[in-house]
């Protein structure tokens, strides 16, 4: 240590009081979230209360500003020690929905998102049922008393599990799938049952610790009613559940899965054609570039067939697929006829489409940017 | 409230209690930290000192750990408070890489670059001098005092004022230039000028609040003692600095640069052909697709003629982007053909280029995803 750096000795070590203590108020305030959200299980209230948490912020931007802080770094900071409540959750348990435990069924089981939602379902104190390629033959015992069936297997073998599935079941067990699309599988599903049917697509991954504020998109194929529970068990989970119409959902899902994952590849596969390792790539890149990076090689670290399967998904797919490759024409052309000025055209016209959520985009993913830039530069 | 919700009483009340005394305590440890940064200014020391952020990170997490806290959660905490006082620099002062002040001029002054370089050099004690469309007659009495020179123009007028600027320059004085690509204007450059010269390229926008950990390439185009102290600046500046030669920096950033942004206008401009509002698609976006969203929509907030410049930087760009287009030819035909295993099999190339990156980045972008879904969700 320099003289000059000795010089900073009575500060240093006041900081390192200072983050001690925080340590403790923050290990005590953990304790105390933790003992409320136990109430909260044993007297069936939501645990994640969106407008508490709102007002909770609003006081806290205050106080910041009182004492000189930055209030938008406070939310950020706020957020931060509620988020970590969250995180704690995964082992945990999660409030029922239900008065008594319902009895659901689980048709891929082995598969990542089946072995998340057993133990999600066991959680939540429901009774929950493992069916799989090797023990087809339980069936038949399990098939009476269930509540809820969800098959949650690869998209190319769903609809044969379906038909499997659907003639052992009960008239009153609600029969559901967990397919990335949906208006086929409720096709199906409404063909091989009589009873309630219900179309989810639960867009996360199987690798997330627990389902708060991750999206679930409900369609009821037949029998709003009796699979009310299911969706309101969703949002005591802390999901955002859309309800949704299943063509809608599959024709937005084409853009938003289907486009993008088609795009990574092509993105992915020309990095590979040029003679540079992504970790050259990654020493010239600033943290905007970085994350970008991030967003597209996290693909390649997951498994082709799911991703072939979002992409291959159907033939309304595949069309939209040939429609953006024909469009990337005109913009081919530009390129290589050097028209700037088509281009600059062409760029103004997406920004007009986007509007103000052009604006609303450079804020978010400025702040993830920054994020970023603070954990991983 | 309800009775339920009464029942919490006690324990909401020392949470609020508890926060208000986080909140003292990092208005401490602020006020703190910003002592310490004042006496590292008045004795030249580096303000961001990352062997000094690790150490305190690993004690850290150990005394987190020890008080039944994730130690995981515990280092971000950190880094989100080390990162206010980063923060809070914008408007404070830099430490002077030299003894005495030095004497720089920025051309295209009135640019967003300009503006955020002179602030900046101003902060760190430096003389700073303006020049822009409307004074060039100013030049005359400046230039016998300049120190460094750095021309921050628009892509395409950067030759022309290179070879403006230079003969009214000391042999001495260091010729600089800010251009997203090197080879050509170093050339420019080291024609025009028999002194020092320096390529860089700050790769961030002119709309951050400081430099710290924003990447700045060097390219020394001739006598690197004369301009190693500039060096040291963007580093004192809290930047990470990569010294680099012109012809690796421009092949990368056809590719960094050039690529991504037109993979981008590809997806934007084709969202806008389809049907769909940008709302629809945030309103069925879980949180990676949200994150991937905003990180295209955000392009499209910024200057058309910024990224036109980037796509069209020069001829070898413009053949990236037409070799792009013929690589898509293979992919387009897998999807004309309907050939799944085409597809996976090409993915399983592209997971074999990135290798371990892969993980890195489904580490990373999960990160990422998670902080978005804590803040913007």
């Amino acid at each position: 240590m320099t003289k000059d750096e000795k010089k900073l000795g009575p500060q240093r070590s006041r900081i390192d009081e200072i983050d001690r203590q925080l340590l403790d108020l923050l290990s005590e305030r953990s304790s105390i979230v933790h003992e409320v959200i136990e109430k909260k299980i044993r007297n069936q209230l939501p645990i994640f209360a969106p407008k508490r948490e709102d007002d909770k912020t609003d006081k806290f931007r205050q106080m910041a500003g009182e004492r000189g802080l930055d209030p938008d770094w406070a939310e950020d900071f706020l957020r931060m020690i509620m988020a970590s409540s969250r995180a704690s959750q995964s082992s945990s348990q999660f409030p029922r929905a239900t008065e008594e435990p319902k009895h659901v069924l689980i048709v891929g089981a082995r598969g990542g998102m089946g072995r998340l939602y057993t133990r999600i379902f066991e959680q939540s104190g429901h009774t929950v049922y493992k069916i799989d390629k090797h023990n087809w033959y339980e069936l038949e015992e399990m098939a009476p008393k269930l509540d809820l069936a969800i098959v949650t297997v690869p998209i190319n073998v769903t609809a044969d599990v379906i038909r499997r599935l659907a003639p052992k079941l009960n008239k009153g067990t609600v029969l559901a799938d967990f397919t990335s699309n949906k208006t086929d599988p409720i096709e199906v599903m409404k063909e091989a049952h009589s009873g309630p049917v219900l179309g989810l697509h639960p867009m996360h991954g199987p690798d997330v610790n627990n389902l708060s504020k991750q999206l679930m998109v409900a369609c009821v194929g037949r029998d709003e009613a009796a699979s009310a529970w299911m969706v309101e068990q969703a949002r005591l989970w802390g999901m955002r559940v859309i309800e949704a119409d299943p063509q809608k959902h599959d024709h937005v899902m084409h853009l938003v899965q289907g486009l993008r994952h088609f795009v990574a590849l092509l993105h992915g596969s020309f990095m590979k054609t040029y003679d540079l390792d992504p970790r050259d790539i990654l020493e010239y890149s600033s943290p905007i570039y970085r994350g970008e990076l991030m967003m597209t090689g996290r693909i390649f670290a997951q498994s082709a067939e799911l991703y072939a399967d979002i992409v291959f998904a159907n033939e309304e797919r595949r069309q939209l697929l040939l429609n953006f490759i024909e469009h990337n024409d005109r913009l081919t052309r530009m390129v290589k006829e050097d028209d700037k000025e088509g281009f600059i055209k062409e760029f103004e016209a997406v920004t007009d489409f986007f509007g103000s959520f052009a604006n609303q985009a450079l804020e978010e993913s400025g702040y993830l940017i920054d994020r970023l830039t603070d954990r991983f530069a």
